[in-house]
């Protein structure tokens, strides 16, 4: 099953996706969701990120060719680090490059993982009854402020730098799906989650011997190799281009760029 | 005004602290308070975080005397990082030492900015109308979890790992104010905050260049020196302790130690 959430008429509805129709539904899929008969053409309403999370955890060099281009050994445990919720945006909407900074600015194609129920403390095997589904996210890395730090977070937290979407899919063999990013059609990064260091129902359960995870938590489980700063010659993002980051079975997110909005 | 929020038969309300009398409100700080007249005793309910703040961004390294003990140059700006909204825990809940980590965990007493509307891109002049008021927080860090991961996400998000309370100052010089921690009555750190390093007009405009801050936003302001693990031999937080954390104008924020939780 595919959820998505999108506004109309000043409200925000979650719908479930059939045959490029949406069906608007009652409730929300953590309490339930109640389809409702009248459905809308898909293009036909503007898509929300399709979750409005409570933290956004997110797993740093999770994929073993990617901590090789950075040149840092994958860690021993998953290594975490946190994005605002202020930094989440839909699909379609645009990664806005901060005024100061507009170079060094990142894409990162991961699958996202939402989780459905509050845990704490559970096992490998506790894990699929608490994830609701999976998305696809792009974790948007402002590289100067990454490395400037140290810590990762300010380099992760602008506004927009977190695109989600644009469906919740239920059912998916997380383990085992096609990822990949392109940039203006050209493709940047392409792997399959099988190459994931740690997978999901290890990093859920990690994170649950750390903290509660809240019903509709986002966790995003990391990036394949290919991201743009690591490139000879480094390839940043620009205003007006199209980032595209897609998982098998779940969808494409699509985001352009947007450039300085202040005058 | 010192605001307040409480719980009582089973709902969450604001209040205004005058007299040691708390006179509920309705409404919400950020909306505005409408003070009704029947004042209870400040000691008959129980006090809760005073803000659930949508975010938590948190400074490293803004008292010089504590980069100094740390051994880590004190950084050209702010250095940031966040904690999860799942870490937040009232005046008087226990801090709990997580299962794994019965040792190792130290404490930090801050100064604590509460974001009253939303803002972004403001300037230090534009600061003062931001800010609802000031309350006192306690940076619990878990030292294994921070130094092992080098990003300091996991050792700062554990449950009950973000103390606040026990009221929102809304009048107070903040860059001139008292800030102490005590374990069991015992001064761990003393010192004031006109020793910050980033002033919080400074800390303030500089985050709102990075990111939108919504009413409610929780920012910790960093902590003075005199940490646990940096003490010959390191002193750790044990169950059955007490940490009080203190603001001059504000209060004092006081926690009990709990031990392992799980069976």
């Amino acid at each position: 099953m595919k959820i998505v959430r999108f506004s109309r008429n000043g409200q925000t509805e979650y719908g479930i996706i059939e045959d490029d129709l949406i069906y608007p539904c009652k409730g929300d899929p953590f309490i339930g969701l109640v389809r409702t008969p009248h459905a809308l053409a898909a293009g036909s309403v503007r898509l929300l990120a399709p979750v409005s999370p409570p933290n956004i955890i997110c797993l740093g060099l999770n994929y073993k060719k990617h901590a090789d281009e950075v040149g840092i050994a994958y860690p021993p445990e998953p290594l975490l680090f946190l994005k605002p919720t202020t930094s989440v945006c839909g699909p379609d909407d645009p990664i806005v490059l901060p005024d100061a900074f507009q170079d060094g600015i990142d894409f990162e194609a991961e699958l996202v993982i939402v989780i459905g129920k509050r845990v704490k403390n559970i096992t490998e095997d506790e894990v699929p009854d608490a994830i609701l589904g999976y998305t696809v996210g792009n974790d948007v890395s402002n590289r100067t402020a990454q490395w400037k730090d140290g810590q990762w977070a300010r380099g992760k937290s602008h506004d927009t730098f977190c695109p989600l979407g644009p469906a919740i899919e239920t059912d998916l063999d997380a383990d085992n799906v096609d990822i990949a990013c392109r940039v203006d059609g050209k493709v940047m990064q392409s792997s399959n989650t099988s190459n994931m260091v740690f997978p999901c129902r290890r990093i859920v359960a990690y994170l649950s011997q750390c903290m509660t995870l809240l019903p509709g938590t986002v966790i995003m489980t990391g990036t394949p190799e290919g991201v743009g700063y690591k490139r000879t010659p480094p390839i940043f993002l620009k205003a007006g281009q199209t980032v595209e980051c897609s998982v098998q079975g779940i969808g494409t997110l699509t985001n352009p760029v947007a450039g300085r909005q202040s005058p």
